[in-house]
């Protein structure tokens, strides 16, 4: 874990963007490959309900990864994210673009990913969150790990400690 | 768990009709989604069992879902479950109505959801259930969580309860 | 458990057909279904290698199952399987009559299920043999469980236990 | 595990070649079938990116595989493997020919296998390694066991360790 000054409970408040990586993050890291080359991810229907919520509380949700899928397309459409930047060989860069166009500082983002390829993003953003199974090496550049793996509820963890420190997590 | 003056055990025995969420709880909360806008769901064989058990012992059978998908329509057909209530943005409202049709009363129900929007039905079913790997929110409303993950025997786990205490388990 | 006076090393010396039950013992359980009415089933490729391990060493393999699929009998050609029984409503009749064919007694027989339409055959076949993740219901019938789960190598645990027990265990 | 002289740390230094195994290692055993013969498999994405940090460390990375299906040759494509062996009946002699066709020695070589099938290259490869479920019988014959499932992140696991060792290993 990296060492703030800061506690994760203290970032999550300032929190208005979450951005959030595609495979090992918002799926459980399968790629599924049929022989017919068609691609399947498993999303998990809980964090489909955080990321409505979230949105609901007035935080932006979007999607950085280096992939490309349809399937990506499909579920964000669904969910009603309209941030979805695939195929991104420099996440770092993307992430700028996206706080520029919002007029957001690292502070205000929160950023989940598993792997090396999202550190560079990790050392900006003002929480950075990774998955209970994710690639050890992240590991110094990370705020906190959730209990949940990619793809099995992970994002909506992250999701129930920032509403609930914003003082928007419903209950009944 | 909420706080009830009657035990698991009695509740189980009133039961006459089990309501069941699908995502997360029928299945292992996996949207599994292709390239082609196809959606898979994964049910469970031992479930799909238990569910004719119960229904060769008189219990009704219902869905209540939020989403919509035709993999439900499949499954339930096969299961012979004729209640599917799918895209059900107020649960609460098709809950009331299955209830009036059949002449039942809440303590002649069981439901089981695993997230906040199932709290409202929680509420009011004689038997509240949740899966294993529910949202934590949902604590307080129900009356057992079953050790079985969604998706993952936990709709038999239910069943058997009930069953039992209804003496009409299958044992030979 | 039930109460035998031969230990299940013994027993396994005699077995000359291993019969299947195919959801939840040669599958994880998981019944797959897309929005087409396509529908999925997971095995394992370890399974796979113990059923051909076995058949090399003069065992029988048979499949019994509840269940039609076209999956079932794609694996059953690609594994040579030729005694692949769906849609086996009575499945012991079809235990008896595959039996009669090979002019096989009860105390050669294994039988590997998961629930409790196979009681029946547990009851009958010298070796019962049910998954980790089976129905409780079923512990009074067999002679013992695998520590694999359904679908994740169950198969092939009962295989090489079946083996090793006749010397045919291939270890290099 | 098998007794030498040197141990797993000094082993990874010498690696140039890594071969793998496909079904129970690069996949997780799963052999999902549909009822119109297409079959799905189950890669992981975090294997897929330590097999091109490995690549662009200067390791040639292989498959060698029994089985033979589409999705192998879609996934060797994408991650840029060119020596995709499949349908691989004696897996000893492509393993011979690879060594061959890159002036390798069995010193240099790490292979990754899961089953009694893989243990004639075990015997040969420098550094021969399994995945956490594997079957028993491999053990007497391999290096080290990752702690990670086939199919979970194996993969990945040992080419971080060897990248490690060989000081390639990325942190930021």
């Amino acid at each position: 874990m990296r060492k703030t000054k800061t506690s994760v409970q203290a970032k999550a408040k300032n929190i208005k963007l979450l951005l959030l990586d595609v495979d090992g993050v918002m799926t459980d890291g399968r790629i599924i490959l049929d022989n017919q080359g068609n691609e399947l991810k498993s999303f998990h229907v809980r964090d489909g309900h955080g990321i409505k919520l979230a949105q609901r509380a007035g935080i932006i949700i979007g999607i950085i990864t280096g992939r490309k899928s349809e399937a990506v397309n499909i579920r964000a459409r669904e969910l009603g994210i309209t941030e979805v930047h695939q195929g991104a060989h420099e996440k770092i860069i993307v992430y700028g673009r996206i706080l520029k166009k919002y007029g957001l500082r690292d502070f205000e983002v929160a950023y989940m990913g598993d792997d090396v390829v999202d550190i560079a993003i990790f050392q900006r953003a003002g929480l950075a969150v990774t998955v209970a199974d994710a690639d050890p090496a992240v590991k110094p550049f990370i705020d906190m790990a959730t209990r949940a793996a990619g793809g099995r509820g992970a994002v909506r963890e992250l999701i129930n400690l920032i509403l609930k420190k914003q003082g928007n997590l419903p209950t009944a």
